[in-house]
């Protein structure tokens, strides 16, 4: 039918979880998918599936139209239905309803799906699940991780938006590396070579001489040839920068914005059935220095030279002594970026932190530094040419504020909050170094 | 200084507008830019610059500690300072009230912009002020569009997360062309070519199936070569789809959108100047057929053969006929994309449609198909060949829902709203085939 001349605004389809709570005798249509059917005599019960929960369908002989009897007997898991009827109150349906349809049309016919999204996920191997990942993502405990995500995102500009930021969008084809380091992956940006962003971070420092306070939630780039368990190289940054501020005030912004987050995402239904023990996190989080951090490792029998990393398993014994979150600052200034502020009168160290939880880096930030001389300095003494990082150095000599930001890495928050073993669990379509698809 | 053991939470500086709305006598902290200095015998008037606006900072000799007179000498436009002092009605500022610093600290000094920010904008090239950028946005203008970008995608956000959408995040790099057309960027992703996404159109259909109302913000990549006002390489993309519904449904969601985007950048400062005629659209928006729209550009003289795209020119004589924003709707089938539901009955028409607002198109969507073998026909019929397909049809097979969903262009929204002439007016660091940098 060609357009009519009026903008339909037809009642939405309720969701299965609202139907569940009107009130005997209620009208409603439902729309989703046949989790399962059973027959039992002269009566066929469909669980009808939506994104938010599921529904009996009792379809009885004599007591629905003929139609509605007949469509419901070719039923298979996954058809996709469209349903009206009535809300009945039931003792034996789950949900304490029922629905008796008056019409039950079929939407859309399904084969058999190539992997089991109703038994235990352990019995497929997560590579198979990422492979059918659209199937994959019909399992109920996949729809409760992507509304967190979702959630999570919201939680985050929230915080930010009522701490005066301004949401940025920077470009991610950049003409040169940002920071000097990690591999990048190259772009033919027609007849040029160009790169895909490893962060906004040049772009987000030079933003605060006019925008002051600017935050972006973007896909970043590494080319690095990692295969871990929480390594991808797509990944979404939660990128922070501020103008008058220092890493203790954000650091105090970042305590907020986490607080938000898990409040927000212990609201999603089913979020407590994948971490038990999760928590809102309680300020002051825990602050601990490099170097008592490298003493309190030392006791522990993991001896790290100062200077170097802390591995994986220090950060897990420190979430031991310390508990979680837990922050941990003054690393030394080797062991940062260039643009990492030192520590007055001790140049070695720096003002810089990384947030833990449950023994993961999530978050990295700092002091920065908004001297072009001081700037220039780090450069040359990490082997970088400050003749390739000119454009940005110019930005120094028109009104830069001291400013201080940090990077969060989306995907490994939301690992941790979910307790998720693999980084993987949490990103649609993961892009690793042999997985290019779906 | 070393952390102290306690997380600081700052009172954060005021910003000036703030200031300007304090009772007489108030403490103020402020912090910002110089934006002009002069002197009148014995008094320094220093005007005071931040992301909100501006203050007159007064000092006088003997009425403020000799230090702060002494810093007042050597200030020069764009030095970023520090100020506490006490706020004063005035009779002579333009904002009201003044400053009395009690202490005034000169956190870094600037040398002469390479551009003028203070004078009228038409004096300096839109190509000057892009290779100088980040000096640009400290323009008061640039300030207000890029204030209004956040407030922009802030309200469309809560317009869907009202509307029950998730907000996802597909990948951007992909292994090849999702709607077989329009020309790639290619990127060398480890030992393969991969190719920057063009849209998320595929993976938001796919997705429909479990998280059945998705949506997403994010940069979408188009490699080709035009070069007009309202094209760029880079832009940011706002995909939306939306499992049992149709197009109709899709509009109806669309206009309350385009409505709060519309409120939300009227609350921000500094918009109405630069846009004096804008005012908040009215439901319902105008509806005309692509049928009727031929009609009418004929009675014009400005003839479009069935089928052919209607120019530019006829969108700008089309809003002065029924005004703006309007929907263009039932498309010929041929002119739309693989995907895109014919009309039932009269398949040469298909349950599609643009919003076109001050005559330039802004958003494209329609009902999509969901049947897999309509879906292989339709790529048949436009010499794609479906096993190029076979992963996203398989989709077609497990449950497919019913769909349909929109795409809008976020800097071509903001653009007419604020009324630049060119779209990189409103893009922080605009990606087009001559532009890699900033």
């Amino acid at each position: 039918m060609l357009f009519n001349g009026v903008i339909s605004s037809n009642a939405m389809k309720s969701w299965t979880v609202e139907a569940a709570s009107m009130p005997d005798g209620s009208q409603v249509e439902l729309a989703g998918w046949v989790w399962d059917v059973r027959e039992v005599g002269k009566i066929r019960f469909i669980i009808l599936k939506d994104r938010e929960g599921v529904i009996q369908l009792t379809v009885k002989k004599g007591d629905v139209p003929q139609s509605v009897w007949e469509a419901a007997a070719g039923l298979v898991k996954e058809d996709v239905i469209l349903v009206k009827g009535v809300v009945k109150a039931s003792r034996i349906a789950k949900s304490g309803v029922e629905v008796i349809p008056s019409e039950l049309r079929i939407l859309n016919k399904s084969k058999p799906l190539p992997i089991d999204i109703w038994g235990n996920v352990a019995q497929t191997e997560l590579d198979a699940r990422l492979r059918y990942r659209i199937v994959d993502l019909k399992r109920p405990e996949s729809l409760v991780i992507f509304k967190a995500s979702s959630a999570a995102a919201r939680a985050i500009r929230e915080s930010l938006y009522d701490r005066g930021f301004i949401e940025v969008f920077t470009p991610k084809i950049i003409s040169t590396s940002t920071e000097g380091g990690a591999d990048l992956f190259p772009v033919q940006y027609f007849d040029v070579v160009a790169y895909l962003a490893q962060s906004p971070q040049l772009y987000k420092e030079e933003l605060t001489a006019s925008l002051e306070r600017v935050f972006e939630i973007g896909p970043a780039y590494r080319a690095e040839k990692h295969s871990t368990t929480y390594h991808l190289n797509e990944f979404i940054s939660v990128d922070l920068e501020a103008a008058f501020m220092n890493y203790r005030d954000v650091m105090s912004i970042l305590e907020d914005v986490i607080i938000n987050v898990y409040s927000r995402i212990l609201q999603v239904p089913g979020v407590v059935d994948m971490n038990k023990e999760i928590s809102v996190p309680k300020k002051p989080f825990a602050v601990v220095s490099y170097d008592d951090a490298l003493e309190m490792l030392g006791k522990k029998g993991i001896n790290v030279r100062w200077g170097d990393d802390i591995p994986k398993e220090g950060l897990e014994a420190l979430t031991g002594e310390v508990g979680s979150p837990f922050f941990l600052v003054n690393f030394p200034t080797s062991l940062r970026a260039f643009y990492t502020m030192p520590v007055e009168g001790d140049p070695s160290r720096s003002e810089s932190f990384d947030l833990v939880i449950d023994g993961v880096e999530i978050v990295s930030g700092a002091t920065r530094i908004h001297d072009r001389k001081l700037l220039e300095n780090a450069l040359i003494s990490r082997g970088l040419n400050p003749a390739n990082f000119e454009s940005h150095l110019a930005a120094y000599e028109w009104g830069m504020p001291p400013h201080a930001g940090w990077g969060l890495g989306f995907y490994r928050l939301l690992m941790v909050m979910l307790r998720r073993s693999n980084i993987r669990e949490v990103v649609l379509f993961p892009r690793d170094r042999n997985r290019l698809t779906p």
